[in-house]
């Protein structure tokens, strides 16, 4: 039997210390190749190409310098040579660039190849709804994408510590092989079937994280910070149910669900920028200009975008709290008004329609 | 028609802050009472009767100082002149006065009262076994009790900052009354009819936060606190599953569930103590006995009473979290064997089958 070939598409901390877990997995499993290829873009660290250091020195200096990578890790600077034998592709580049990455591998990679995408976002259609990830995957490329949805990942890795993940993907045969090639003694994997519902999760939870990081600036209190996470899981809930019926409910028991949201309240860019927010006194679009150079950062891109959805079915009335977070990126509230809003809210528990139940 | 009468039991800071707020809303509600009474213990505070300073000075100066009270907010030391003509009897004791406070009015108040318990934890049976406080009380004064959970509320009226709260009532016709009697403008009551599920949340989130503290005691990341949490609360619910069936799952997604979990496992006593265990070594055992003078706190009293039940039951492997933390406060395990039960964890989501859905 032909042995299972993976390729990891993208060099960054999260995709390096997937790729480390994934070729120290390959040498261990009898049924998967032993080297693993990892894309990394043509570039220099310290006047040396980042594959040569890679590939020569087994480290990634410029992004995960800390962790020693296994020989079996193989760089390469040309993608389709990195992809075109694999059977496992691994998505793990930024989000804005998974369009140019499509094109570049369409019809060069095997035709039943599988693809994993750990990249925490979506694509804006032209009429400005959310287009998943995996879904451009699939569109482009024509083959099934499962997604993985980790926090901080790549950091926890460096510090031996303990980090959990989803892995959604909608065939669940493949269940034990993605448990055995991704899964390490501090990096626990669950693999479950709702593909959606874990890849939404992955960027609602950083409006709260928003909102969370408002709260912090504003000196709340720890009841005021629980009610507002509490008030963001539930419209999560009720947003996924509206927006992608037939998701699960026992997928926000899982660790891309509550145990994410509330990580990223604790500890996240999205956090940190609404923090600043209320610090400095400047609006988002300010902030975004200054200090990521226009990009938005994904929890106030993802909080346009839901409300954009929100609006067009006439549903804000069931969303304030995303209503009320989509007003202060506008400029249209204050920060403060986060405080009314949770005061105000009207803490009608949701009774899930599509979700299927636990 | 007769106007409605409430008094307090207790005069603590809960009960006090609690009772500001009844006796705020008495006089603005057309078929309440104006005058509120609290109990007070016959005590001094620097010489002077404590019921007296209440009634003359308008401030609970020993136990909620900063804290204004309206004028008809009435304290009395004779528990029986307290509660004798209230129709809404409010216990705000400690959890071990229960029983001699039930004895004491027992068949002195109007068959038809109403009682709201606000008292966190619970009683032992002779057998080990968990009994209620709601259902002491229904038991020895043959009414009704509600339950009204919620977190640290005395110092957060003390400082105007927003709290929320959870009241468990049976009989829904209700609901008005206690929304009116219960709420301020900070402080957001919802009142629901799963008495059981509200009250159990109301000690079991302490063995969570006990956890949460051993975690930080250790320095651990965010992820495994926020896996610690998930954790916890896949037991809770699976324990109220098993052992108070007809719980309504959307409960924990009340603020007595998730909310105040979260709340708890930031800053509470019980969090504190498992830090306290990690930073100094000492057993649980001794730390009671040195901190609480051997009253043990409720986090390690319902780790306790919980396992008793668990192993009744021989359940021990569906509650990997709650039986490490057994065997840690019986020093049978270190603290560090947390990490470890987190890490083994088998994460399987629990499909609850007796509990009522969303």
């Amino acid at each position: 039997m032909k042995k299972i070939s993976i390729c990891v598409i993208g060099s960054g901390s999260l995709a390096t210390s997937l790729a480390k877990i994934l070729a120290h997995n390959a040498v261990l499993l009898p049924h998967v190749e032993d080297r693993v290829n990892i894309f990394v873009y043509d570039e220099l660290y310290n006047d040396v190409p980042l594959g040569d250091i890679i590939n020569s020195r087994h480290v990634n200096e410029k992004y995960l310098p800390m962790i020693e990578l296994p020989e079996n890790l193989v760089a390469c600077i040309d993608m389709v040579e990195t992809a075109k034998l694999a059977d496992v592709i691994v998505f793990a580049i930024p989000r804005h660039c998974i369009l140019v990455t499509c094109n570049i591998l369409m019809g060069k990679i095997k035709p039943n190849a599988m693809a994993i995408s750990v990249i925490e976002g979506f694509s804006l259609k032209e009429n400005g709804e959310i287009q998943l990830i995996s879904q451009e995957i699939v569109k482009s490329l024509k083959i099934p994408c499962g997604v993985l949805m980790s926090v901080n990942l790549a950091n926890e890795v460096a510090l031996d510590r303990y980090c959990e993940a989803t892995l959604g993907c909608r065939d669940l045969k493949n269940i034990k092989l993605y448990k055995d090639l991704f899964s390490a003694p501090k990096f626990r994997l669950t693999v479950i079937d709702d593909v959606e519902c874990v890849e939404v999760c992955g960027f609602l939870k950083h409006m709260i994280a928003f909102a969370s990081g408002l709260l912090d600036g504003l000196e709340t209190n720890e009841n005021t910070k629980s009610a507002c996470l509490r008030f963001g899981l539930i419209e999560m809930i009720r947003f996924i149910d509206v927006f992608y019926p037939g998701c699960k409910l026992s997928t926000f028991f899982e660790s891309c669900g509550i145990a994410d949201v509330m990580t990223v309240c604790r500890s996240s860019r999205n956090r940190r920028l609404g923090e600043i927010v209320v610090k400095t006194g400047h609006t988002v679009v300010h902030l975004e200009k200054q200090l990521m150079g226009g990009e938005m950062i994904l929890g106030t891109m993802t909080v346009k975008a839901v409300n954009y959805l929100i609006q067009q079915k006439g549903l804000q009335n069931k969303f304030p709290l995303f209503s009320t977070l989509y007003n202060i990126c506008e400029n249209k509230s204050k920060p403060e008004d986060l405080l009314n809003s949770i005061i105000s809210n009207p803490n009608i528990i949701y009774h899930p329609t599509k979700l299927r139940p636990l």
